[in-house]
């Protein structure tokens, strides 16, 4: 007799990473939205530049991928030579990514104790545990911020309007995402919902949030970043859930480059701000925003833009000459005071009170 | 002996619009800033094309297009069956701009009373007349608001770090432009100043803004519109100004949407937050924001990009397909509340006390 486990809230319709034998397929993220393509990867040096090309994407997937980069690398061979090798080589891809160094630690936790002979067994396991545990974490903000949609749907016609901004839906993780994981879940649910989707300048993360809702079935309206303030003030969305990159002890939150004028326009007019992390973007070493590194990336992306040519071949079109500068801040902060809460694996909480949720941290 | 007049402020670089012969001609601002090409215009559909395509942007100099295109329209026959057809076609290119409205009341008024074969020639005076005053008015608006930057030039080392949005610069307008007018009036003055461009997605008139900025030798960094919150909690912005498509008598202000995300975040920070409108753009028949239309435009605009592809050409690129669903509010409004001067031809007004200074408006 099969153990009974919950039903998940949502089954991505593409699996973002799978192993394959030896090696891991993936979603090619630097295509979409424009051309869906996987790539087969069988060694190290394939994995770490899916990694550093972006072809994967997302913390919780790029820490899933990372994983079974170590278990691809340890395929013929699992000495600590080998071992240190694979995870150095991961570890430097995206020199910032903290899921990326968690899920290194653990494997490297996990793997250097054993005979060399049962590392790869081991590998393939541990790496399935983690892709498996960010599904179900995902499940799980997904089964707590639905009651946050069912509250709008239960006094109100219509659908559920939901204001989004970047990407943190099922392409950023091995679920059903971090901040669109109600919206599955709603979805799944029956519950009419509407996303609008912030279109996400420079790097137009938006564009893969409207591809993946639409692979979904579920209804959107794609916007340009500085149509938020207007939508708002309309009363046009009815709460606005994103991700973190970084979520300091006091609730303060780092996002995408933009959450906190979203942020802003919804405080001004009384539209729920909700922040979906989860524990792995709680940091509770960094007390405050103003604790969280912001990187500063190069002009190139504000003076390009990559879309669809007529002829149906990804371009980059320039926006402006090579000799324009520009600031390309990646990130921005949105003060506690303005979160109306922070969903995690364990529910909702007070930005202030996370500590409450997750008592164990250190 | 010549009479004596004012120096101006600034001499734009190349004439935005310009009467020749029985037609006028203009700068296509839709090939702006990928190609400098002029075009000459010279039946009233070639006019009311041009400001409905955006080929003339920028509240002022729509009104001073549409009085010449008074003017085109009148050439061969001016009786009242033209003038009306004339007055009517170009009032329906653009739903918000007020300056259009306002040049062709006024070109009525002008033009009825007289016999019919005074009507054309009077047409070209009044257009002109137009024209020239509202390069007479840019200038009022750049003497009168290059005493802000002049004020934060004496307490702090370092160039006037000055933020807009969209383009309300010398290609908006017959002069200086409103927004931009204190920048090139400091420029003339030799006070170093840098301003922040905001991308204005979705149809990026700040890479006009980074065009006539360049044209005019004007240091500047392009930023995407999501970068604005950050920018001005990292305290990287002195003062912000924009122009207006409309003022209300109370002061709330309609401009290019994403202005009221700005302000929200100049107020969250102490950051003042300007203002430019002429007289022409405040609209005291319209006692608030919530009494402003606002132009929704197509999804089209917000799916794709324009740009520079590396063979030169200017090239469309679609950004999602065209089954995506999209939303375009073409502007939105800032309150009066967020706004800390508005910066007209007789000088700065606190925004809930613009009729002290136009004290003959009805």
């Amino acid at each position: 007799m099969l153990a009974m486990t919950a039903q998940p809230i949502f089954t991505p319709p593409v699996p973002t990473l799978a192993r394959d034998g030896a090696g891991v397929v993936i979603l090619d993220q630097t295509l979409l939205p424009f051309r869906r393509e996987t790539r087969r990867l069988a060694t190290l040096d394939e994995v770490a530049h899916a990694i550093r090309s972006m072809q994967v994407r997302g913390a919780p997937l790029i820490g899933a991928t990372a994983a079974f980069g170590v278990a691809v690398a340890l395929t013929d061979d699992a000495d600590d030579t080998r071992l240190d090798h694979a995870l150095r080589t991961l570890a430097a891809t995206r020199p910032t990514a903290v899921n990326l160094h968690w899920a290194l630690a653990r494997m490297d936790a996990r793997l250097r104790p054993l005979p060399v002979s049962a590392r790869s067994d081991a590998a393939w396991a541990e790496a399935e545990t983690i892709r498996a545990g960010d599904a179900d974490t995902c499940d799980a903000i997904g089964r707590h911020g639905v009651a946050l949609l069912e509250a709008v749907a239960a006094r109100r016609n219509g659908p559920v309007r939901v204001m989004t901004h970047c990407n943190a839906g099922w392409l950023a993780t091995c679920g059903a995402g971090t901040a669109l994981a109600p919206v599955y879940a709603a979805h799944t649910k029956g519950i009419a919902v509407h996303v609008w989707v912030s279109e996400t300048r420079p790097r137009n993360q938006g564009l893969l949030t409207a591809w993946e809702l639409r692979e979904a079935g579920v209804p959107h309206s794609l916007i340009a970043d500085n149509a938020a303030g207007i939508l708002l003030a309309r009363g046009e969305a009815d709460l606005v859930i994103t991700g973190a990159d970084r979520v300091a002890a006091n609730g303060d939150s780092a996002n995408k480059v933009g959450t906190y004028l979203k942020a802003l326009a919804a405080h001004a007019h009384d539209v729920p701000f909700h922040i979906a992390a989860p524990f792995s973007t709680i940091d509770f070493a960094c007390p405050d925003g103003a604790a969280i590194p912001i990187e500063d990336r190069g002009p190139a992306e504000v003076r390009s833009v990559q879309g669809l040519g007529a002829d149906g071949r990804v371009q980059s079109l320039a926006l402006a000459p090579d000799s324009t500068g520009a600031a390309n801040p990646a990130f921005d902060v949105t003060p506690a005071g303005l979160i109306t809460s922070i969903l995690t694996e364990r529910g909702a909480s007070a930005p202030g009170r996370l500590r409450e949720l997750f008592p164990e941290a250190t």
